[in-house]
């Protein structure tokens, strides 16, 4: 049992003695691969900072696990890196978050098939039963959080638009849950355009609401980089003051705002990049701690307000 | 940031420097207490053995984390030793496996309402939204990982019979998915009955299906605890060879005889005491790696067979 031989080892440094890593590294050596997408939005680049630390505190905190890091801009770079990370570096366990997870499934496959391990985050497969872990946001629940914040702070008769992403499963279950949540409230939804979780595109959609509509009370955009683009709208329309707006994931520019208490951007809901982290965490916590790990692991979407932003506040971050 | 600093210390670590306990002890400490019951059947007292592994395992790893452990053998015991992890010993979490989560759930609360993150472990709370994070077994998929095998290894006509828990919950989820799933088989339920997770019951209600039936192909009893007493009251009556037994949960004695290849024992269904350790392992990333981990957490179960065996025959467990 590698969790026992594991605890003999570190017990030398709870009793104060010198230790050195060689030492605890004579434990059996295991290797993870981790497959992200190379940034190409702001919360691609929090996964790629999330996955990079990760990577680094589990291999100071255990000499025996290694890792081979790797990003993909694309699925035909990320299938070879799978490939790589097979017949070359021989992982004992893969973590990926597929760019494209149709596209993926057949590669992420013949890991599963050469025997390892495999932790999918945030995407499901297109074939169910792959992946031995699957770690992933609330997407339904971050609708649902959302809509409760509405609820409370919008009287019947308050007018709203909804920017939504792309027309995809998570953009619908997202969508869904918050209509289902703001049902029987009284609020208005004037109108909802998929800004395909860009600025440039929430940009667009919110200039184009404002041209249409004179009075709008909030603004529900569900992703931080297309509220960034709303903001912009407001602010050269001169209507900031008009009404409110509430994205979503955690961008660390929209935490300061809920964190100083702003009033334009009074909350933030959680769907957060640091999952791809939580997903290394656990998958190495079968090899450190002996564990039974297979299952899902669902992170909530949780409301970011003044008083909990700080634990969102994450020094360094890109995103 | 906890995360930068204790990087910063296990860094030390990674190069292969004289450190001690007390020069990581100088980040700042946190306690987390578990409360679990006393062992008052097989599958608990794995629960406690995992409790404490986990709790030694971390102590070791991460000086900076400190533990309250206790065990309860009722309600009002483990409602005291909340009250007193909360005023006494200051706990910043806690980890629980309520012994009768009914009882328990004004206890938790009251720690919630304090302030301190709560883990909640197998059995749900009966008020929703007081946990932080869930961590269990996944109930509904033991009963249909279990109808699977059945289906796979039963000619439609053949006979079984049925050892439930106890008329609760869980055990509802259990036997409904296993009906669901051999549903439209042509397998025949010759009988069901409560056999409360223990072994007397499990030999009694075995001794009365011997009685009334003549012929029996194989048998579900949900539960290792049962299964021991199952295959008692087949020895007696000499009828080991005539059908195959399957139980859950993972108990080592059973896991022996899979891992042996047995005919009579085929396989086991996991619903693995270990969760406890990996709800405290979880809850502990919290602390030492910095990331979001509230949500739900569901350990599969799995399919013990002959070539897996071995990832679940974990040394010195009482279970």
């Amino acid at each position: 049992m590698t969790m026992f031989k594991f605890i003999a080892a570190a017990g030398v440094l709870a009793t104060g003695l010198t230790i050195t890593g060689t030492a605890l590294a004579q434990d059996k050596i295991y290797t993870i691969g981790v497959s992200v997408p190379t940034a190409d939005h702001g919360w691609t680049g929090g996964v790629d900072f999330f996955a990079q630390q990760a990577v680094d505190r589990l291999s100071k905190t255990y000499p025996n696990l290694k890792f081979v890091l790797q990003t993909a801009p694309d699925s035909t770079k990320q299938a070879a890196d799978l490939e790589d990370m097979v017949t070359t570096r021989n992982i004992d366990a893969l973590v990926i978050l597929p760019g494209d997870p149709d596209a993926m499934t057949a590669s992420i496959k013949k890991v599963k098939d050469a025997g390892k391990w495999v932790t999918v985050v945030d995407r499901q497969l297109s074939q169910s039963g792959i992946e031995d872990l699957y770690v992933a946001g609330d997407n339904p629940g971050l609708g649902a959080v959302t809509a409760d914040y509405f609820k409370a702070n919008l009287k019947p008769g308050s007018k709203i638009v909804v920017l939504r992403g792309l027309p995809i499963p998570i953009d619908k279950q997202r969508f869904d849950a918050f209509m289902a949540g703001i049902d029987g409230s009284g609020i208005e939804v004037l109108d909802n355009q998929f800004a395909n979780w860009n600025r440039d595109d929430g940009y667009k959609v919110m200039q184009d609401f404002l041209t249409k509509y004179d009075h709008i009370d909030a603004v529900w955009c569900q992703d931080d980089d297309i509220l960034v683009g709303v903001l912009k709208a407001l602010k050269e329309a001169g209507r900031q003051d008009e009404m409110w707006a509430v994205g979503g994931a955690g961008m660390n520019q929209i935490i300061k705002m809920v964190e100083a208490g702003s009033t334009q951007v009074p909350v933030d809901v959680s769907y957060n990049p640091a999952m791809v982290g939580l997903a290394i965490e656990t998958t190495a916590l079968k090899y450190v701690a002996g564990l039974q790990i297979n299952g899902q692991y669902i992170v909530d979407s949780t409301l970011i307000t003044q008083g909990n932003a700080k634990d969102f506040d994450y020094a360094g971050t890109p995103f």
